[in-house]
């Protein structure tokens, strides 16, 4: 059932093959002084940063640059950006890449006029946002977090081994966000195919909870079965612009807020692959996979039916002459060949993970009960144990 | 494939069975004057009013009354309601009650401050609002349409015997919408199924067009399976909560601009059908419901493939061992069993229509691109025929 909810998402998409020309109408709405983030230095090989920066030249704009945000940002990084858009009265933070990026100009965005700790603040104790919030626009240059069209935000910090999550307000989702999926084609494969993962564990950590009928859940099918046509055609030719436009519109509404509406979610993947994140770096979707078909395998008794309706209405599995349990295993063992397609990693050592790691990998989960078994210290270590 | 396109939906949309006690905080946002637009009075009986007033009162708004809009709003109340808001410098214009209340509070919105005459600048010469726009807000009592969540305003000229629809800019969407399934619960079985059909047809307006892949066709069909399912329910049992809920959800989602970004649209089913609705002032949904299989049946052919994934995807037919075409014939003959279970109107006979009429409705039917077939008049006359 549609349990009671608020929605509202006022972030301004800008979608194709022309959308950069729109950056023009969105940076007449603001001062001066735009923060650039962006990442590594991929956006100057292949052109992307030349074009943003003579927009913003041609638009009359002062960028301060704030360059090398990293696949899983920091709090250290963070205290740098926040005195860069605090010592240079920063209108605009333009955050030009993936998720990493998208996340880590909101984390700025309400942390640079924030007059405390804002890790302490807004990351541990998850305080509401009392202070300036810097309005954030974004260029996607990949796909997989949704960050560009919700208030997700994901902060390391290595000292402490804490990865944490934090939704923000429709006040903090940014302003605008571009999207063009040629944008995506130069992205190496490991990262292209983590980010697809990533969709399809966003929609599934949302989908795992209830049993009743529920819109949203229908909506969901559609998508995963959208992203799972597509995903198949891309990781053969990653050029294939529609595979990749739809691919990208797949990853915006997995994760935008709206199927997640008057159900309650899941998540436990994401707080165990977040811990993984925490001690080992490793690329977001990889963690997610790695310990994904454990997870499932183990919870599936538990939400019996929606796995078999999982198997049916995603996977296309034949219910015919067979038990709940053998049509729901077929579900999971056809998305195991799919994810196996893509080139995913399948196991936790791959990504660096020791055995002595997982006690403490286990103790960094945390333990959410939204899905259809809460999770005790023991269950998270055997999950990670399996998926090693 | 994805075509280029913007997306912006701000819209606040407060949905559940204690959504009305969010008027408050929104009422806080805007002066003091409030036009209140609602219909026949069916919201004195059921007792909304009583609560929307002491509401606005409790939030020390003067309230303008605005009642009376009939099912198609006409030019003339158009002009009334411009005068109400005109001379009392009105701040809100609260909308309570269906589509026609929320199309025709957008429409004095956009209309009270113009210059001109609004029904020649807006609806026929569809020009861009230049003019001050009063904001509009809905608690919404009757689904279908979605103009909750989106620009449309359908408004009809008698006197010219014409009911033109208008799509206007996210400038122009309400500010926000107030969603109570329970509100639903006393509406007339006949504007109930009505408003069923309505939101199935939003859906297959948009989706019979392209045949590439494309992600919005998924969704798509997630939404019409989720309707299907819930309105059998809903006919049997109209107080049935979960059923009401969805199909709620589903109606605002079928028609915000989501479903048909980056693809092409049909529409012709309600361009016709809004001929009849201009000639018999018949419920729109019914106008819609009697045209809809000989319209389907008659482009079938030139859309093939698409009503063949429409049947296997959304009615579930087997295709093994059946040609392409029979395949599509029996998802329309499972659409026809369905729109039988559900008591629609399948004939136009029923709705008034004469034969002496048809050659007027075919003229008044806006011939429109985005489908699978470019009708001529003596196709739309054809269709008109087999639907009597």
């Amino acid at each position: 059932m549609l349990g009671n909810f608020v929605y509202s998402n006022p972030t301004k998409l800008y979608f194709g093959d022309d959308s950069l020309k729109y950056l023009n109408e969105e940076l007449s709405k603001y001062g001066k002084n735009i923060q650039l983030v962006y990442g590594g230095g991929s956006i100057k090989k292949n052109g992307i940063y030349d074009e943003v920066v003579k927009i913003l030249k041609e638009n009359g704009k002062e960028i301060f640059e704030d360059a090398g945000v990293m696949p899983n940002p920091t709090v250290e990084k963070l205290y740098e950006g926040c005195k860069i858009a605090k010592e240079n009265n920063i209108d605009l933070i333009l955050a030009v890449g993936g998720g990493s990026c998208c996340d880590y100009a909101k984390a700025v965005s309400v942390s640079a006029h924030c007059e405390e700790d804002p890790w302490e603040k807004y990351y541990i104790r998850m305080e509401n946002v009392d202070n300036k919030i810097i309005p954030v626009g974004c260029i996607l240059t990949m796909v997989g977090t949704g960050s560009e069209m919700n208030g997700g935000s994901v902060i390391t910090n290595h000292e402490k081994k804490l990865k944490i999550g934090r939704v923000f307000d429709d006040n903090v989702f940014p302003k605008f966000s571009i999207l063009n999926p040629k944008y995506t084609f130069t992205l190496p494969k490991y990262q292209m195919v983590a980010g697809f993962y990533d969709i399809m564990n966003h929609i599934t950590e949302q989908y795992f909870s209830n049993t009743d009928d529920c819109t949203s859940d229908y909506i969901m099918e559609g998508l995963m079965k959208s992203l799972i046509n597509s995903s198949k055609i891309a990781v053969i030719n990653p050029r294939d612009y529609e595979a990749r436009s739809n691919i990208m519109w797949t990853a915006t509404w997995a994760l935008n807020t709206l199927v997640e509406k008057g159900k309650s979610t899941d998540w436990m993947v994401h707080m165990i692959g977040q811990s993984i994140g925490a001690y080992t770096d490793a690329t977001h979707g990889m963690t997610l996979s790695a310990v994904s078909l454990p997870y499932y395998r183990y919870i599936m008794p538990y939400g019996l039916e929606k796995f078999k309706r999982f198997a049916i209405n995603v996977w296309n599995v034949n219910p015919s002459g067979k038990s709940d349990e053998e049509i729901a295993k077929e579900g999971l063992m056809k998305m195991e060949n799919w994810m196996k397609e893509l080139g995913l990693v399948m196991n936790l050592r791959e990504l660096g993970v020791t055995e002595d790691m997982l006690e403490g990998i286990a103790k960094g989960s945390f333990i959410l009960n939204g899905g259809y078994k809460v999770l005790n210290h023991e269950e998270i270590v055997n999950i990670l144990k399996e998926s090693m």
